[in-house]
């Protein structure tokens, strides 16, 4: 297959890594930036590389957008001149309402666009930190629409399980409201707890663990990347932050004096068992 | 050295493993059940393994207590009977005002106790998880007081420079105040992350990414020791919880539609210098 990625970062380098590692696909990537393009081709991610859309894109048979969300829609309007009738395209965005309602008038009529969010981040940012088996066992949740072309669903299905991950179809919104559950919020919330103990403490600060570490590892991620996420996905973000604080209020009463010891036992005995029994990336 | 190491769980297995590796100590370890005594013999552990605390702590220059915050004056009363006098004493529980306030009363005029607390806990517990080079570069909280021997104060904090950490001394109410902030409080902050998103969606589990994987990992911890230590450290950790719940409230106003996006940047900046100038472990 011939596959278009448009942006060298982590995931749009994964992609490609993946790609390559399989075999029997060419891969084009599009970078902003000269120097990008130049080392997506010496680091052997790509067969071609270029800052000009209209040579990445010609030819694909897929074309999968993988910058931030913001800088999507121009760069879909850019590519839309230059893709056959008919050419798959996905993204990578972390946020799915937004980006579906944005692109959809883009690319439709001319492409088949369908929605991709693979749940496979990591605070490292950048084409440096790409690997091949970046999908591999993990969720990618497809959004197609009502008016969404079966077969353009299909292969995007198809591309995302051919890269190892696991997928799951479901409505933008419906993602949008899940992901804020388990990613968006969970940003934030590791941002909202180094934020109160450096106010609370900077010297407690010097005393972290392995706990500490892990907990907050994801506040080490992009700022820029992060705002517009979280601001993209505002009230479902708002809406776990609500719930947050209402769980937190509950936890002022189990910790009481008063409180049966055994109610704090069942909380930490639910969040446990809950969280043994998730299947997560090792 | 002759060093009694009373509880062979992770940080009592991984003293031991550590005394081992580095040779010249002689290392006994009491254990309340036969099974386990036969364990840490077996799995070279100890060059002495018994349940009788008697056989145990005869001979031994330092004590170690390693088993859960809430059984360590029994077992210090028990110890205390056959232990030399002026024999060093330290504990490794993840609480401190508590520990030193019931322990004090009962080893002093007889044992020289100091307190100590390594930042190397793990959400595995057992002798199974242990791991000689676990106290490498962690930090090791000493909270003496005021009328603590000096000399014994000295011996505690080389023995644990000796196995690798960065001794830090403080109050035990410094400590409690602090190790609220960056252990306790976010021990309670991922369990009610995992519970406020099964309450919310339970389906929103399957998508889990490396990101809550590690925000949540501390949720996995043994329910029955984290319920002693949160209610032991009962007010420094409510006061997180508040300070929490206060900070949240900032973010529902950085993510109001009507909020300027360069204050959400601001707030998401910091956390991440903040957290990247961190000396965590690996």
């Amino acid at each position: 297959m011939n596959v278009a990625v448009l942006g060298p970062g982590l995931l749009g380098g994964s992609i490609a890594l993946a790609l390559k590692e399989r075999g029997g696909h060419s891969v084009a990537i599009w970078a902003r930036r000269e120097e990008s393009a130049r080392e997506a081709l010496q680091g052997g991610f790509a067969d071609r590389a270029s800052t000009e859309i209209s040579t990445v894109v010609s030819g694909a048979e897929m074309v999968v957008l993988a910058t931030p969300v913001g800088s999507m829609p121009d760069l879909a309007r850019e590519a839309v001149r230059w893709i056959a009738p008919g050419t798959i395209v996905t993204d990578v965005g972390s946020v799915k309402s937004m980006v579906v309602r944005d692109l959809g008038p883009i690319l439709d009529g001319h492409a088949r666009f369908v929605g991709s969010h693979p749940m496979a981040g990591s605070e490292k940012t950048g084409m440096a930190a790409a690997c091949a088996r970046l999908f591999e066992g993990r969720p990618c949740i497809v959004t197609p629409l009502p008016e969404t072309d079966p077969e353009a669903e299909q292969q995007v299905c198809g591309f995302w399980e051919m890269l190892g991950a696991r997928v799951f179809r479901m409505t933008p919104e419906e993602h949008d409201a899940r992901v804020a559950l388990i990613s968006h919020f969970p940003h934030l919330l590791a941002a909202c707890l180094v934020n109160m103990a450096v106010d609370q403490d900077p010297a407690a600060l010097d005393l972290c663990g392995p706990g500490f570490r892990d907990t907050t590892r994801v506040a080490s991620g992009s700022p820029g990347m992060w705002v517009e996420i979280l601001r993209s996905n505002g009230p479902a973000v708002k809406k776990s932050v609500e719930a947050m604080i209402e769980k937190l209020g509950e936890t002022l009463r189990l910790l009481g004096s008063d409180c049966p010891e055994e109610h704090m036992h069942a909380f930490l005995t639910h969040a446990k068992a809950e969280r043994d029994r998730l299947r997560l990336p090792k």
